[in-house]
């Protein structure tokens, strides 16, 4: 089953702030209601979000009354702007919101010299939601088999945050690699950092990890750096939420002190994520905005207090790990390695004309 | 108010498992119970624990009906095992049993010669367990001032676990730096690590901090690295469980994480311990046991779970910092600063000769 989906003109996901606990699927009818599912993480994983947000442009040309493409193409730019404010942290969102939006401009230009209508601007939103969603399946399956390659066999891996099936369509990033190296047949294994505070590790990772049969064991984060100081891991990999021009990360928080700690000892360093979470625009890490979210996350668990009341909490979502840090980044074309800003512009142009390539041949 | 006390035939503490929800002083009045309350963290820190274990002793002899002296050393040297064994890794624990012991020892000796009663040797005993508790009082606070001198006025501090009141008999020994702090009228702030996976951080230290209406914030362990990469922490502080010869650390989970990434930011790193910590016997780091707990206390909050059920779980309960890590050791004999070595052995010295001489003076 699919993270997000689309089905009788909803967009429906698994609502991940329930697992392991409950299994529900989460259905959402308006634009609002879509961005709320980003901010409120029933959805998180920047390819998954990126997904959800396509969905979320197809949903608001599907509702949209307007009777021609001029007021139908102000309708998606409020949304997309409704979408995007969702979290600030992942590219893949304004990513998806920006292909979405480009496309229905440029249909909107042919229905201008009388090519096109509403109804085929609407139809041709929601193909390339479910084009986008179908793509990121194929994209996460060729990453992961990519990253595999530089798993030895009988590798110990450590792995931060969840970046598997449920933060992208289907398949994961950095969890995909070690899909792929279970498809390979390798005999690995794999420390399960439970990623404070919202313990997308403990909640998430370690749910699809001991469903798969993958063999795992999860830590506390803290215990991470003991294991890489005696020889217990020999590859690190996580996601990304965005990664600047230069290399540098931005991913779930304690992913820098994972990097350091590795570094330090010797251990190669993997980003795994795809060309759409790469942002050229930024030259590098320091000019990625850091969600800051509520003391709760940290204060809580399950609405239980777990420190004082009205304790202050400062509670930043994501770090960035600087490039130097990190042995390569792993993308569906291939893995960049330094000096990054060469390496990743040549991956996004790869990544940039595969879409092109594929929307042409769907006519 | 103490942490750990003598009253009415028993030893009492506060329950350290239940704030801070509830303050609820706890009572054992048998040598099994108290290695309990130890084992099953009713108390907790190294010299809290040192404490704890000299009134088991003391407790041992105030039960005894042994006639002579060597019947009541018997008892005790089964005591001394039966507290040892309740915790593998802080050294103060076997510190304080064999401090009561080896008096114990002399006493007999004397009584052998006709000088002394089993009754005089119960009474000598608790005398001594009395003393360190009190000392410790004072060694924190020697070792807060100590501290306190490296500490800039408008310091952002980073403190990992519990060091304050409840991990001593009072004051506190990395927290004790920051209470010497304020006491100077320093402007500090603390950055609080929550320190999973016991949440001693988010339970223990920021209950003291915000008692003691010391500025602070909670942070999850994860968030330490982007603070320290940003500029917003001027030095780090953290207890030992025990300190080897040439000055590797063990202490809580995490320590190790937090010290690499301290001086991969140039960031001073300070481990605040009293020589009774300092274990001589071990060279180096490697040699010190590492206790292991169990899976609930990463795969449960409260009884209540966070993780798939039965997800293997590894859950070592400290970590070693190799002595390159450290800017310095606090001790109530002043700072230790590299060679290691030679600075430790000069501080344990000076530390044995002032527990002979106060001794002495007592009569």
């Amino acid at each position: 089953m699919r993270t997000v989906f689309w089905q009788d003109g909803k967009v429906k996901m698994i609502d991940q702030r329930l697992l392991p606990g409950e299994e529900v699927i989460a259905e959402f009818a308006t634009v609002a209601e879509v961005a709320r599912s980003i901010n409120e993480m029933y959805v998180r994983g920047a390819p998954a979000i990126g997904a959800t947000a396509a969905y979320g442009m197809a949903l608001a040309a599907y509702l949209s009354d307007a009777d021609d493409s001029a007021a139908l193409l102000d309708e998606l730019r409020q949304a997309k702007e409704t979408l995007d404010a969702a979290r600030p942290t992942a590219v893949n969102l304004a990513w998806a919101t920006r292909r979405l939006y480009t496309l229905a401009e440029e249909i909107a230009g042919e229905a201008a010299s009388g090519q096109s209508s509403t109804y085929e601007l609407k139809q041709a939103l929601l193909a390339e939601a479910e084009a986008l969603a179908d793509e990121d399946v194929r994209i996460n399956r060729r990453m992961g088999f990519n990253g595999a390659a530089v798993v030895p066999d009988g590798a110990n891996l450590l792995h931060h945050c969840n970046t598997g099936s449920l933060a992208t369509v289907d398949f994961g990033t950095a969890l995909g690699v070690i899909y792929a190296c279970q498809e390979q047949g390798k005999d690995i294994h794999v420390w399960v950092d439970e990623t404070r505070p919202r313990l997308q590790g403990a909640r998430l990772t370690a749910w699809e990890l001991m469903r798969a049969e993958v063999p795992m064991h999860l830590i506390a984060d803290n215990a991470a750096g003991h294991l890489m100081r005696t020889g217990q891991v020999d590859v690190v990999v996580f996601g990304a939420d965005r990664v600047a021009a230069n290399g540098d990360v931005a991913n779930k928080i304690g992913t820098y002190k994972v990097a350091v700690v590795a570094r330090e000892n010797g251990i190669p360093v993997y980003c795994v994520a795809p060309t759409s979470t790469v942002d050229l625009e930024l030259p590098d890490g320091d000019h990625i905005p850091i969600e800051e979210r509520g003391a709760e996350e940290v204060a809580e668990i399950g609405a239980r207090p777990i420190a004082p009341v009205d304790v202050p909490v400062y509670n930043p979502a994501f770090d960035i790990t600087p490039h130097r840090y990190l042995t390569g980044i792993v993308t569906e074309e291939g893995i960049c390695y330094p000096p990054f800003d060469q390496s990743l512009r040549r991956a996004v142009e790869k990544g940039r004309a595969a879409i092109l390539a594929e929307r042409s041949e769907r006519g």
